[in-house]
């Protein structure tokens, strides 16, 4: 695979203009480049620059509001709902997350659910935002429809993220930041390219059994939920993958289930949607509203070196924090740049020539 | 095996009784008969009457308070730790419920992290009692280290429940009440009481390797976690353990990982425990505090027919929705009655000698 080494301030440069000729404000492209910057920087290659063409797309599509104007439609001291007016997810979470953070300086904690919205890039970094108050962050989001419940042969769920940030002392933060799947459609599109099969318990295909061929998601196959069998424990990761939908969706009012808007911009939009675009949750609680900030994060520290001194199965060499390679990769690539493989480095390049918009990578 | 039909007022009268006995109030004796009622009208037996004789020996060992005096330790608006002064976990996540639904109705959201408390019977009793509020409740505990993170050969984490319970509107509500290790403790003891294997991805031996033996727990073995192996997502389950665990031991002040106290009275304590007991966590949330009520309950009965009106894979009659066994048992129990197992209730009638209490069922 070739891959192209770009620096992440030029980078970003570029991903703020595209979001500028969208039609965005000038906080709002920096903003959201700030969000897909974060994936490439963490080695989220999926949800970084890579998804940039999908929502030029939409926009094309008139499936994004670039001019969205956000707006509370219902509220208590701690909860809200935002309409995200069909702007980015990637600007519109990062907002109801400052929201929530307000609240939660207030009252100790500060939850909001949005509705009409899109896909809003990778959860941890909304989640993180509350590490700098010294609060922990939670992020979840729905998606288009791919993953089937126990059981089932539909599709009736997204890949559902959950994801936590929980501050630490000297050590790094705790970032759980998971797809509620068994695999990530990713890992299918990695294992596509290569002409792999891929293993059994991530995919069934369309009448439900277990397949390796990646190729049968797009046959009307589904991806399997976390625990991919009824034995090792589907039904929790179908529970999980629950949870994250009717937060996100049916709690602020957005699509859910099977309804959810899908992504790629040539799909149709389901009938009879009962909500608004796609839906987020995001929230923030003040360590300090359970116990003094620094008696917490000494336990944090104690919690992370306890864990990486355990004794590893043979052939491991650590155990791995949540959230810590991530946050190597970020130190790494903040370094070294951002290498972007081929296909995305000419995605973007053609995006430019499409935008009329110089290509300076 | 054989069974002893057991009417439910029958079994909560003895039950009451043997926790008076053991010098709980009044009305701590009827709220922790309650809690583990609960469980075996829902059809979880591993948690109800099963482990009573459990809590008598931790007792009889000192290590539960059965005068405990809870007490709110550090508070916001709608945060709070409440110390469980060595009690009984099942009603000291009953009592910090009720703290965490007052605020919720007051702020809209209320949060409760509990320390120095003792196992809590199933997650979703105190979690289920958001739902006559209409509100959204969760509950977490930590529990006795039993379960690898992925790639350590060591017990470092518990079964670590996760609990969300979601009202509905004609439909029954969703629980989602799931331990976050692939199978639970209580599967393998199934199997061992009936001399059987157990499948590939529940257990590791004590030097990390994938074992069918269930005796291999008591040998050094651990459990997996959900996802069971590292292709599968079993770092994801070690994500969700570790979040449980943050929230119920670090945020609560209470133990965490492996210094979690064990269930059985007959281990000892861990050394230098770095918290008090063990932690809960538990919260609830006002659906009103999103949208109004009533949209919510027609949108997830939508969620709810529709994931039940799902093509089924071949040889499977239907989708099931969390929580939706539990309450089909809970109703069938009220009717016939409980099912004990005859060690149960063996076990009972024992503990009813020892304590010199009438032995009534």
């Amino acid at each position: 695979m070739q891959y192209h080494q770009v620096s992440p301030q030029e980078l970003k440069t570029l991903t703020t203009a595209i979001f500028t000729k969208m039609g965005c404000s000038a906080s709002d492209a920096e903003l959201a480049s700030d969000v897909l910057q974060s994936a490439d920087l963490r080695g989220i290659d999926s949800h970084g620059v890579a998804r940039l063409s999908g929502y030029v797309r939409l926009w094309n599509a008139d499936r994004i509001n670039a001019k969205a104007q956000p707006s509370i439609v219902h509220e208590t001291n701690t909860t809200a709902t935002l309409d995200g007016d069909g702007g980015l997810g990637l600007t519109n979470a990062a907002k109801a997350m400052d929201i929530a953070i307000e609240k939660a300086k207030e009252h100790g904690s500060g939850w909001v659910a949005i509705q009409n919205s899109n896909h809003f890039g990778i959860a941890g970094y909304h989640a993180m935002k509350a590490l700098e108050h010294d609060m922990i962050g939670m992020a979840l989001t729905n998606a288009s429809p791919l993953v089937a419940p126990t059981y089932s042969k539909e599709r009736l769920l997204g890949t559902n993220p959950i994801c936590y940030a929980i501050p630490a002392g000297k050590c790094e933060p705790v970032v759980i930041d998971m797809a509620t799947s068994s695999a990530a459609n990713g890992k299918l599109e990695i294992a596509k390219r290569k002409g792999d099969q891929i293993p059994t318990g991530w995919l069934q295909n369309h009448s439900g059994q277990d397949t390796n061929n990646p190729e049968d998601l797009k046959a009307g196959g589904s991806l399997l939920t976390l625990g991919s069998t009824k034995e090792m424990g589907s039904h929790k990761g179908y529970g999980l993958s629950a949870f994250v939908d009717i937060f996100s969706g049916v709690l602020s009012g957005a699509n859910y289930g099977p309804w959810v808007p899908p992504f790629v911009s040539f799909l149709p939009l389901a009938p009879d949607m009962p909500g608004k675009g796609i839906g987020h949750f995001v929230g923030a609680m003040r360590v300090d509203g359970f116990r003094p900030i620094e008696d917490f994060k000494n336990n944090m520290d104690q919690w992370i070196n306890r864990f990486k001194a355990s004794d590893t199965i043979e052939g491991q060499n650590e155990v791995i924090i949540p959230g810590e390679p991530e946050a190597r990769m970020h130190t790494q690539r903040i370094k070294e740049g951002i290498p972007l493989i081929d296909p995305v480095f000419q995605d973007l390049k053609a995006v430019c020539e499409e935008m009329d918009i110089p290509f300076t990578l």
